[in-house]
């Protein structure tokens, strides 16, 4: 008989906790025991899952008896606060936000791209930013078949990337231009109705936002590459799913465009769209909902010989977030790797 | 008392026409007769300038008789059809147009950058594609003080650079999107409400789409620096007026980021917009209908010892077309380059 295994939710009333409740039920994940943890604000609140109602519970140090698979989805404070209990009571706390994802005892984990550093966990394991989750399966492909040199990525990056609100946001402020009233402000820094924000997270001393440095620390970690030259600009877009990157990449070696389609293609997670004779190309709203990254207009470079133009589209909410925490989840499974502090 | 000057607009019913129309007004430009042409769709609609409703006369070969100054904005097709019979006609044809700007007897010129070009004109003058015209007064100030090694450009271009019914197009589309119906397509390739389209322009058989190489090759006629690496990633995002552009540059020399901001605010057309900390960079939505190239978010690029990444943003309808085609008259008018012809 398939072993089944008692899961929780943490922040199981946000954007990605709904998308990791039907990530679950999608994928047919041997759920036992469902847990849906929040904080008191939601507490009582009913959702589904397959044809059962659950409530949610308010998040307490008590919450993980018995649970052996945490995918908290609640933000770093939570995180930081709950992720310790989490683990003392076994379960293995695959968290969402930026709390673990540079500490070097905490795998930072593509399970496609890195999975074999979820060996050495010790019951954290961080999910990358939904920026890096979609360009390290590109630059992983790249660097095997002629060693990356230099990334230059620039995002263009949806409002789901914030959350619930920040869609909420956009919708409101869009209904206002269009009948012509007063815009109204919260979640995000300026308007994003018809404009873009160069600004997503927090400004650091050196003119990076924190987002932009998660792309570029998050990659190196990632692909074993602390050193890589890697740069970014991250800009958020006035669309509601699917997050977009213009990449160029320097190899050492010159490899032919027919040889790094092919070797990206043949990556798991990555779907080749590049026709465009044909308008094969992919754009945020067709990529929302699916769950591939998709590389369209790969062409040399015409600043460098051994560069490479691309653009890179995926579902911010999938593999940069529910879906690669659930592949974590089903990879320890897998590899018998849940039971490491049980032991 | 002050020379005045016979001019026609060629396109004066276009968006760019209107903004040229605008323009004119606003700089005081010395008009004596101003004459309106578009196609004969146009013909008998009235438009005014200053005080005074003017007739759209339907363009033919005799309309430029007695014209000095021929502003165009009627697209390729109409720009080859007549930019003869107007120089012949005396008149300098001020062209905004793909039809001429690599063409080799052609001044392709901002002003501010390469004026001195326009001592060379033969009648025809080429205004830059709007994405360009933005891009090249930053170059240049980093070639003066560093010496430009590469340049990586992904550019964010509101819809008003594909014209009138392209902006029309978003507002409807925003409309359906909210109202739940169906979303209908006329100009653009795909969806442009809450999406964006990595394609403008046609496809090249490089891969690149022609808008992409404009970047590339007016980029390097203007700075006079045929070899210079340059690249380029266009991308149509939904926004109404204000083109944005992520620009990483490579230089010879270690410059200052002090030097290097100090060099782009001391530029006559850009305006350096940089304070991170209190929020000071800016948006297209902040751009629209003023006249400076801004340029935000300037730092060091993480990926290249002598890199630099910046934010350079500005109305595509103004530099980018309007505005620096009027500068260029003026300049004609200043440097007593007008008569070419008549001699």
């Amino acid at each position: 008989m398939e072993k089944k295994y008692n899961v929780a939710i943490l922040g199981a009333t946000g954007l990605v906790g709904g998308e990791l409740l039907k990530t679950l039920e999608k994928r047919n994940f041997s759920v036992n025991n469902l847990k849906l943890l929040a904080s008191v604000r939601s507490r009582d609140k009913k959702i589904k899952f397959k044809d059962e109602l659950i409530k949610v519970e308010e998040v307490t140090n008590d919450s993980f008896k018995n649970i052996d698979i945490v995918l908290a989805s609640s933000g770093q404070d939570t995180a930081l606060q709950f992720a310790n209990a989490a683990v003392k009571s076994g379960a293995c706390f695959i968290d969402n936000s930026n709390a673990f994802r540079m500490d070097k005892d905490v795998p930072l984990v593509v399970p496609e791209v890195n999975g074999e550093e979820l060996k050495k966990h010790k019951g954290v394991i961080a999910n990358p930013n939904c920026s890096t989750s979609q360009l390290v399966p590109v630059l992983k492909v790249l660097n095997d078949i002629g060693i990356l040199k230099r990334v230059i990525v620039s995002t263009y990056q949806s409002v789901s990337g914030a959350g619930l609100e920040a869609m909420e946001e956009l919708s409101q402020q869009t209904g206002q231009w269009l009948s012509k009233s007063e815009i109204t402000k919260k979640i995000m820094p300026k308007q994003i109705a018809f404009n873009l924000i160069p600004h997503i997270d927090a400004f650091l001393p050196n003119g990076y936002t924190k987002e932009e440095m998660k792309v570029v620390e998050e990659s190196r970690k990632i692909l074993n590459l602390p050193d890589l030259p890697i740069t970014c600009t991250a800009v958020r877009v006035p669309v509601m799913i699917g997050h977009s990157e213009s990449v160029t990449v320097d190899l050492e070696k010159n490899i032919s465009l027919a040889t790094v389609k092919k070797a990206l293609s043949q990556h798991e997670l990555i779907e080749v769209v590049d026709d465009p004779n044909k308008g094969e190309y992919m754009t945020p709203l067709e990529a929302a909902h699916t769950d591939p990254v998709y590389v369209s207009r790969i062409r040399k470079d015409t600043s460098s010989p051994n560069g490479y133009n691309m653009w890179v589209v995926s579902d911010n909410l999938k593999i940069g977030a529910a879906l690669n925490a659930v592949k974590i989840a089903e990879y320890l499974i897998k590899n018998d790797l849940l039971a490491y502090s049980k032991v």
